[in-house]
């Protein structure tokens, strides 16, 4: 199968749906049920209206801030306004960038990376104010703070330098600036776990793997780095034994996290930029399966 | 907001993903339960494989019948065999053409139709082969004996006549027939429901409603008339109270017609273009709601 721009464009959209409806992810939309304020439309919704986004990104050209940008803006046409997919598109573009490249694709995710400059960190720094995303805020650079963004031209930081600042605290900015190294090892966990168990509780078990293995960036800028220990240390507890046995355990977290208010959206991210990887790299879905 | 091909592409992807994500939905796949040879993730493969297909739709130029062909291919590069969004795609493919030419969506979605030719016919004859549809047979002209193209071809028959031909027995014939009647009264209904009970419960009420309206053509062909008589009488049944309490009543269906192995495919695929409608039309999604 040649891997064309609407070829990526689709993977794309399919690592975010495939994140999106596999159940149960303790905490996290997902087929099973709603958030309050954002439902399971809305993510329909910001996925699909990326798709033209991933596609102008493997055809290559636009820089990565300015699509990072439109991607955010896109779901606005859809009268969506609440941020939902803003972490996930920050990783999966450029590794949609790198994919239109061919070749390795993780050598060109850090090509692409490397290749950022100040206009990116800019662009990024709009998509970041309209998504109203909650994110880490970088030592003294508060990307809430315009003033910031002045900072961030006189003193040339690039997109990749930003991210780097921020690599402590911040899922996304820590995958950037590792050259996605999580990422890449995730797909290949993940594409185990799909050939044995299926696509849905492949990812399941992924995620409650990769929530355990790494306390959750956004629990920790919403309740603070112990409560996202915490939740590390629970999503840990109902590993280890049978897969049944951990799904059955898996939708009585779900519970528990949802009662709390306590969504591992970076972890999801990361899932989705894992299941992008896995799809371009041929190692999910190849041919029927789950 | 400007109908540009991609958007158009978008409303036909986000009324297949609407349509197969609202719950519960009695019979068929829904985000509450997966088939056991048909999973939720092979729904969002044909769906989202087809965006292509909508976007060259809506561009125009392209004939219906190899657009068609072309949609019905393109989940196999996903690795997807079973049919899963055939009757939806017969829909949806013209509809997105006539959405591509701008003006009143009905008249130009019958001009669509009326220029539909013998090669069109034969197109469909291929997707339908591929797609492995389960549709009522055409009088002598059965879909299933390569014969019938050959007669297809001699008898000089358009894919609009193929379809006035099987209009008694098949949902989607019928729409081709009449020019989409009940897809685009469903559609005002569906956003009337959508306003008053947001995106899932307004799509749930409308489905049962539109079952109970009408036999379902898949639930005839595969149990007889009697029993799709019968199910649309069952779908009557929880309607007409409090929509609380339908919903209740729905979950119960969606159990028994599970068990049954009933799946009212054709009333989904109605849905989806019902929903396209309404997309199309700013009926619903205009702003946030639901």
């Amino acid at each position: 199968m040649k891997t064309t721009p609407d070829r990526i464009a689709q993977g794309a959209l399919l690592s975010m749906l495939l994140e999106l409806s596999s159940t149960p992810k303790p905490g996290n939309v997902d087929r099973s049920h709603d958030f309050e304020e954002i439902k399971f439309h809305h993510f329909l919704i910001s996925a699909l209206s990326a798709y033209p986004v991933f596609r102008d990104a493997a055809l290559g050209g636009e820089p990565t801030g300015a699509l990072i940008l439109r991607a955010v803006s896109a779901w606005r046409g859809w009268g969506l306004s609440q941020n939902t997919h803003f972490g996930t598109i920050a990783l999966l573009i450029p590794l949609a960038k790198a994919a239109g490249r061919g070749g390795d694709l993780r050598e060109e995710a850090v090509r692409v990376l490397e290749e950022t400059t100040v206009e990116d960190a800019v662009e990024f720094y709009a998509a970041f104010r309209i998504a109203g995303a909650r994110v880490a805020e970088v030592e003294d650079l508060s990307l809430q703070d315009p003033a910031s963004k002045d900072r961030l031209l006189s003193e040339k930081r690039t997109l990749l330098d930003l991210m780097r600042l921020s690599s402590g605290h911040d899922l996304v900015a820590r995958e950037w600036s590792t050259g996605f190294e999580r990422s890449f090892s995730i797909s290949r966990i993940l594409a185990e776990k799909v050939a044995d168990l299926g696509i849905n509780d492949g990812v399941v078990i992924s995620y409650i793997e990769a929530l355990a293995e790494v306390p959750d960036g956004l629990v920790a800028s919403k309740f603070g780095a112990a409560k996202a220990v915490e939740v590390s240390e629970r999503a840990r507890s109902i590993l280890g034994g049978e897969v049944s046995e951990t799904l059955r355990l898996a939708g009585k977290l779900d519970d528990e996290f949802i009662e709390e208010d306590v969504n591992p959206g970076s972890t999801a991210d990361l899932i989705a930029a894992a299941l992008f990887i896995a799809l371009m790299e041929g190692a999910i879905l190849r041919s029927e399966e789950g």
